[in-house]
């Protein structure tokens, strides 16, 4: 019933303005025992950090992470989770709020600025306030705690598009992906967007982006049916990071063109009895359970609506007023959301791990049944 | 954190299997006062109902619900809801579980046989048993009862792409909708569908579909930011639909092409002092809350996996067989998705009304501020 | 969020109110594999059925329970549960709503007729509707479904004291407790509470009750910290009990004139290296976690307010008047709630397993550290 | 789910150990536009900060709180919330935690040490770690936020029993509760109790409570029925504070010997049309709903585990030794509970309104029908 709050077993809950003093998460229900240090977690922070290239954001915080709570190191042992709340605190430090007072009774279209005044009445203009998407460095910092909870889960995430430029999945490379500045697995994509995008900054413009999260490791029998199904869990995690309008698992919208035929997935007996699949239209996920395949799930991420070019609006009396951006913003914020992304991911399947460990329990024999 | 229900404040918990003496639901906090009847639930069921045409599954259910609790009639009154829970209950008629006997050891591909199978080790073959879409019967059900929730919203469906086909928007017509078998809002598409989709079934074969849901009049303010987004809610109650692997808001996966400027939804001053847009790129909600616009959300559902064709895969000793499914099927799934996705969101919408009066109360005086 | 759901992983949710159709429950994320039947289910629920002896309701029910999904039996096997939501139904027969008449306008002091009325504004006075004690027959199904999650556990309750008269713990026989038509654990005072009661009932009055519930064999470990303390979800669910006004775990109340010695359970070391406790002060609990010792709870019953004795009230129009029910009830209504509380915390501790497995796991190696 | 959370639409989760760099608390859910300022917290976390008198523990913290996000101050207006989440973290700085150096692999008799190892498997031997009565200083700051969600609600505790040593009713005077070390509403107890408790201290042992919170000004139709009872929701809030063993709601335990006629609280017309009680047997709630009146809960808190006594025990090994507690602890921790009950009170309440406002709306009119 939380709004700032996901995930059941492993329940994640953020909290933070992109001005605030501070911003951070608490994480319930970890499982006690899992070596966990600042330094792990900032390894994944640094890579969702701004400021990096030319084509973020070029506020710079440094984004150092402090656990308050939930780990103890007993002598000179490595610090380990307690099964108590994690909490992790990033302070803000770079807030330039003047730069936000020429717009701050003006609506940004495409921007969530109306929206939260509409609601609530009220509005923290410095920076988006809520809405900013400082908020997912909280959900990275959770990230790294959720990928110590299923060590076996390997999770990368990869931009596939960039505006209406596509990778070529022929040349994907997953080591290509640390290589370059937007996480593409496509080098010579990679080359071409360094060109694209500068053309899209200088030109105080934006544009869209489809991340791709791929899910290695996870066995049969991870989800549960109907209403708790692993797509949908992913669905709505990915859709609660900024600007993201679309989710799809496996084929996805693709699937809608096929034949029953053609999307079968068919099943053959493996070396070690284990079940082998011929293809993966289903993204790994059947009736909402893993399949043992990979999980492949993709988000659309829309324009950042923080421009300089100027576009009509209204202001919080209701006159009618033009609104350009200055602040300093992602050109294509979809790059730093592949990080967010992995995290979600991260999240979403540690507690389907705790979830069907408690429904179902460690020792289900999978897959073939004896005799 | 169950694996039955949605919603938070206007929750759902369904139950049933597709061969089981009956299905239904449950339907905790629908607020009191509501007058609510058999009848008014019957209609929306039978716009679902199998057996309607030639293009739906050919198992025939009178599918009459009934009322086991949750509303009271004073004297010669109308039954009004109490404010306790709604049990609603579909007896199931025609179950020819014979039909199945020579497909219960094996998987069919893309199908979840072998995922319930993986986690639960036990099998319940007889249609499919919880993974039927026999199942959606419940939730529209429930979705007649959240209709009454906001009469002020309206909720409609249409199928706008069957297979590689896609309706022409500029003839879409919603009157068109209840003319055809499809619930095709475009009647040139409609007529030349039907000798696709008789071939299709011919074949034995089966194929995909999208549909699209919009919802009128809802104000703006309904929804919340972060994990609660509606966009959240919306993509894991479509996604919870069987066979759905896509999920969009507003304009989706093409967001990801768009520039900033084109984005943009511009807002203008109307002429009652509320906001105008001019355009709705955002499919009505922005960080999560309704902007006052038509919510838009489309889903893509992959073809049947119940098909005549044979297809290879393993039995449950993990022996290579192979599988085609006879029983009744629907030759495109996606036709009786539609009522199921209007249920959805009514529900989502009943849920978001719910929340919203809760946290700020009715009164929040909008758009503009005084003075 | 829920107002007629209880428990997280193993949740029931109940419906049904005095004088409709019908009461049930569906009960979600019971695990797969255990053999139920409504023979097992029915045994339980005619310990509870009202019309037995003298000293309860005359209200006539068969209370037939009826299983409507969730399990599934393979050719001759013995039915088993699926993992898939189970729904109860138990069909309303003996409904004699005429009796209400009278009173419909009126509300019984120390009933929950009046606050249904001023939360809802509307009022189901058949039978008490929703506030009925009837509900409590589908916990009794659901609570016979829970033994099953966890049969190392045994819990069984009692009735320790009826109006001022407690029974003497030194004559505890839990065998006598199927013996009496009071659930009194001590012959003597079985004996001696038939002559009170009947007075009781003569009178037209009605009296209070205390009930004691214990479990044994629940290991250390389960429950968890603060907020979902053991404790506290003991006492949620015992207060769900209709006229419950007080609960205690372990020496509860008495607890509070003790010295910190005196209320110490010294630890020693048992035969197999298990701790062995001295005492049970804590009632089996600590921190909200379970020690390995017998759980014990009780809780106070007041006496039913449908009395034949008049007395002062208003009407829904707010005039003075009197008020005696006539209708047919329990002079001492915390007789039922023995079995109920028993299924409450079968309910109870049936979750905290799952939610301990989940959290933990199987394999937790308990107690003393190795080395 | 969480174990760490409490509340449904005012959701509150908490984090921090005794000894670890900071404790504190995330509120999710509070309405926007109400004025909360660090000094306003500030002034609830003091009347329970430990150190103000010779009765309670030694340790001093400032407990300083500092609001992390959640509010907005737009120019000079005073900051107001935003409907976003709150978190507010207060640092440790007094942390002795050598003092628990000979305890560490000992476990208490009656302290949670034990449990949090069987369950866990690793122990925060710090200050008790997570077991520590200090996170409460999170709740208190909770509420003092929950308070400012119902203004019109007065939330008063007082201790109304020092291990077996009961106030006088008749001498109850809320003024007094300020003026004494105890929280105690009765002068003439309040001296007894110096003299009492100076022994018990001196001996190094501990003592028992009961504490007594009363609400005054919750309108009729808050709470809901079954399984979200105001008396349930108070019980497990309740219960959830360190060390204690039992609640009562009303008469609670008391009401189990009273008769029906004795028990119901009889109802006149009122000179506003509004009804009047003539006795609260109920304590303010019937079928978990409220009635109008002053609700009236009480809890009783066992005797400090932490003693200097010598006991009996075992060490994590399984070796049985003695032990005795030197630290710095409360002889009764039943005084600090009073304003923790009071914030658990609070913000039970604060998400009853929110509940009751959702499910129902603001205008309900009552009492009495038109007509």
């Amino acid at each position: 019933m939380s709004h700032n709050s996901f995930g059941h077993l492993f329940r994640v809950t953020t909290f933070g303005e992109s001005h605030g003093p501070a911003l951070g998460c608490v994480i319930d229900g970890c499982p006690p025992g899992l070596e966990i240090s600042e330094a792990v977690i900032q390894a994944d922070l640094d890579r969702r950090r701004p400021g990096q290239s030319r084509f973020t954001t070029q506020r710079r915080e440094p984004d150092a992470v402090r656990i308050l709570s939930g780990t103890f190191a007993e002598g000179d042992a490595p610090a380990r989770t307690t099964g108590t709340p994690i909490a992790l605190m990033i302070e803000n430090t770079d807030q330039r709020s003047k730069d936000y007072g020429d717009i701050k009774d003006k609506y940004r279209p495409g921007h969530a600025d109306f929206t939260y005044d509409a609601k609530y009445g009220i509005r923290d203009y410095r920076g988006g306030g809520r809405s900013s998407a400082r908020e997912t460095a909280a959900r990275v910092a959770a990230g790294a705690v959720a990928r110590r909870v299923i060590p076996q889960v390997q999770v990368r995430g990869a931009l596939v598009q960039m505006g209406p430029h596509r990778i070529d999945r022929s040349r994907w490379d997953w080591d290509e992906v640390a290589r370059n500045p937007f996480f593409c697995p496509d080098p010579v994509a990679a080359r071409s967007w360094e060109g694209y995008l500068d053309g899209i900054r200088k030109a105080g413009s934006s544009v869209g982006a489809v991340v791709e999260v791929v899910a290695d490791g996870v066995p049969a029998g991870w989800g549960a049916p109907i209403y708790a199904k692993l797509d949908g869990e992913i669905a709505a995690a990915f859709m609660s990071i900024n600007a993201v309008k679309g989710v799809e698992i496996g084929d996805g919208f693709a699937a809608a063109e096929l034949s029953g035929e053609s999307n079968a997935d068919e099943i053959r007996q493996g070396p070690n009895g284990h079940p082998i699949f011929g293809s993966n239209h289903a993204g790994g996920l059947l009736g909402g359970i893993s399949t043992g395949q990979a999980i492949v799930a993709r988000f659309a991420v829309k324009p950042t609506s923080s421009i300089l070019t100027p576009r009509a609006t209204v202001d919080r009396r209701g006159d009618e007023v033009e609104i350009l951006t200055k602040g300093r913003h992602d050109p294509c914020v979809g790059i730093r959301a592949v990080p967010v992304g992995e995290a979600m991911m991260a999240c979403v399947l540690a507690d389907a791990f705790l979830r069907h460990r408690g429904q179902v329990g460690d020792g289900r024999a999978w897959p073939f049944q004896a005799g």
